[in-house]
């Protein structure tokens, strides 16, 4: 392991995180509530640190696999430690393992919260909260890959580490272009937003944090009952669509920008995706449609925006699920883990492992039924290596213990088995809202500081796709550093 | 498909079914309640039905895989078929779906029932019940290898499809010859748990119904609160072993009776098996002793025995574990799914399979961490063919999918998730109780008869390790029908 190279990339992205809380610190001066110190103290620390593990010295500038996931798991648990310091500062939120459960919750983009009460705190923290979505989203590295040259060294580990999926999101050859076309995109889409949502009437503080929490399909909001607090049809289309839109892979929309917008529609997975989830809309509206709505139109308005919100993982919510039938929920808790695309903003075991995975299992009924044939599987026309397969069917299986070892801990607190159940889902594939106590109207609040740790580290399991957390445990990752 | 061959062999089957029907008409007559005449009907049916389709003259006698794998699904559906007749017959169980989801969960070792009141059913009828258990623990195929050559083919395609696993269980290199082997040891541990049951002075009634079900790994009783209606320590400590005991791949006793101890004990799944009942044993001891039980020994019965019942999928229970602490619970939930060993007579997706998949997990891990080397995946010091793992890790992604599909069409009923849930899991891990309505003192009584369809197939996907159901769904398994 190199230690200073991987030492001189964490202190690069501490500097760019310190850049990316101006904004919120500009909010906190515009508003000038009591959170603007906060921001100027946590600023000057990360400048500091980030300046000292920058300039230690290294010989050796060569990147190897295992330091690019050293850079990504670190990078996170680093910029999630001082990113929990304007809640702590600012006295919003006391305790700092709540602090880091929030801000964890923010850049994996789970959005869940241990705020009983959101709409009293400062506009700053608020901001900074919601902003940590949209720079989650898209990745905390490939953001700092994007504004600046790296130190120098070989970033496409850093960048498979943090964008693995079975077909990492490498548009162009060079790395530095790849991770701007991507926040190019992103911005510019988030920019639509924006301004689709002020056309509707939503004042510009609220329609920033929301687009942030869409784009990041993170689903923090600055109200206490989400989205649903307007009771606007417009915004929930704009909203839900986005949504939508966000749990697309971006690979898709460069091709699109290129000229070639069909390759959106003939995608597998994009079509996986848009089938899946208009099924699920169309059960669900004929579920709810009389036990909890009058009309078809209601029915169908809450099925697609409480659809679009758990499958692209983002977690607002426009309406109080959890008193919907069992068949709704149950639907619902299965999209949890099926997830949006790979190459979106988006969490979940996601569309493009289980159509790989439901290939494989053809191909296994055909392997017995005509023994003497050979059978690949072929995605997108093109055969898929075994490698591939049989990494995804291992991701399957992690994700399935992952979640297994944190019920276990977090059933300690003896709540119910609901809410365990679906708060480690929303924590694994970076949802938010569960099910019981951390519903759409609940919070994580009333859970032990142990389980909040737990959470946190499902959390970026989840969100970093496990491996580059994973190494973090085996003990021969520790052996082997040498400075 | 050889359409001919596959009838006379399910002919013979339900010949063998009907002379495994003499014990139960044998009690009834002893007893001589209203059952007596139920029991003549339906091995005067069997008699008939088994006949005629053997009879059917066949040219080719070859079996294929797709052949063996036709004769097993439809062989155990048609046997519960049949075995549902005494029941609806006698008026034990008034509906046929009823009748068929008891018979389903006997020969699949579940041992769920519909039954809310067992106590005052004729006594042929519930020893018949039992016994389905200990026929279909070893495999109802099996019992027909063993006590009759096979209508002249290749029997090994049978024998893989009833005992599939990782390492299918063939003894010695003819077929007949294992199941026999197989047979003789299952009737000696059998006769030896009957003797220490009565020993203890419980009846020899009750010694037989309990000896069954234990010896399948089953789990009915005659009691209405199972094993806990005598609150005995001695007989919760014979069953209690023996559950352990019949969790073993038989494959070890072979090779203990050839004077090969030692190997069990070197068995790395027979080391995973016990490490992990101790391990949870342990924990909920320490869980329920105050909130439970006063003392550490009544906690450490119980703890003991609910393991024992749960990890050997046999179902059991000593007390009402769904009074537990949600800690307790979630580890008891946790081992329905992990199950016994592969070749055992317990259900589960098996110790083996868990073993394989953590070592392909560190294999990955090694992968990440050193790019350049070569590993392998060994286990008993073989190296284990990627087929195989392949193999292990569509089975466990296919049981989740199984498992996601029943739990959506039982939520149609309306009840809750937790009990939804672990029936489902009881169900398809061939446990019996669950939690909620259908926990230890409840039963499955209140679903419709569309979610006992459900669980009846997802019983029998589980007990046949899913690949001979999966290919009835299969498309082209239909078009290949030559007669």
């Amino acid at each position: 392991m190199n230690v200073a190279m991987i030492s001189k990339n964490l202190g690069i992205l501490l500097l760019v995180e310190a850049a990316s809380m101006l904004p919120s610190l500009l909010v906190a001066l515009i508003y000038n509530q009591n959170d603007v110190s906060a921001f100027i103290i946590t600023i000057l620390l990360l400048m500091f640190t980030g300046f000292i593990m920058y300039k230690i010295p290294a010989r050796n500038k060569n990147l190897y696999t295992r330091d690019g996931f050293a850079i990504v798991s670190l990078g996170w648990i680093l910029v999630s430690l001082f990113g929990a310091l304007p809640f702590l500062i600012s006295g919003a939120i006391p305790s700092y393992v709540d602090a880091v459960f929030e801000t964890v919750s923010g850049f994996t983009t789970t959005g869940s919260t241990i705020l009983r009460e959101i709409e009293s705190l400062p506009r700053g923290i608020l901001f900074w909260r919601s902003f940590t979505n949209w720079i989650g989203g898209m990745g905390v590295l490939v953001m700092m890959l994007a504004v600046l040259p790296a130190a120098g060294a070989n970033t496409l580990q850093i960048m498979k580490a943090e964008s693995p999926g079975p077909d990492p999101g490498k548009l162009v050859p060079r790395i530095g272009q790849s991770a701007k076309i991507l926040y190019f995109m992103y911005t510019t889409l988030t920019s639509v937003q924006i301004i689709l949502l002020l056309a509707g009437g939503m004042p510009l503080y609220d329609s920033l944090i929301h687009t942030f929490s869409t784009a990041g399909t993170g689903g923090f909001s600055n109200m206490n009952t989400s989205v649903g607090a307007y009771n606007n049809v417009y915004y929930e289309i704009i909203i839900g669509v986005f949504m939508f839109v966000f749990g697309v892979n971006f690979t898709l929309y460069y091709q699109a920008l290129k000229g070639d917008v069909k390759s959106i529609f003939k995608d597998e997975e994009f079509r996986f995706y848009m089938f899946t989830a208009a099924g699920a809309i169309l059960l669900i509206t004929l579920d709810i449609w009389g036990p909890n709505f009058n009309t078809f139109w209601e029915s169908l308005r809450h099925a697609f925006f409480q659809v679009s919100t758990i499958m692209t993982t983002t977690g607002f919510s426009s309406t109080n699920f959890d008193l919907w039938p069992v068949f709704s929920k149950t639907i619902l808790v299965i999209l949890m883990f099926i997830g949006a695309s790979a190459g979106s903003t988006a969490g979940g075991i996601k569309c493009i492992r289980f159509l790989l995975l439901f290939k494989t299992v053809k191909r296994e009924v055909r392997r017995i039924l005509h023994p003497r044939s050979v059978y690949t599987v072929k995605y997108g026309g093109k055969t898929v290596n075994s490698d591939v397969l049989s990494g995804v069917m291992n991701y399957f299986f992690i994700s399935i213990i992952l979640f297994a070892i944190s019920l276990l801990l977090v059933s300690l607190d003896g709540f119910d088995m609901v809410s365990n159940f679906t708060a480690v889902a929303a924590s694994i594939n970076n949802i938010g809202p569960g099910l019981g106590i951390v519903g759409p109207m609940g919070n994580f609040a009333d859970y032990s500081s142990l389980s909040k740790i737990v959470f946190s580290i499902t959390m970026l399991f989840g969100r970093l796709e496990i491996y580059p957390m994973l190494i973090l445990f085996a003990p021969t990752f520790w052996k082997r550093v040498n400075i």
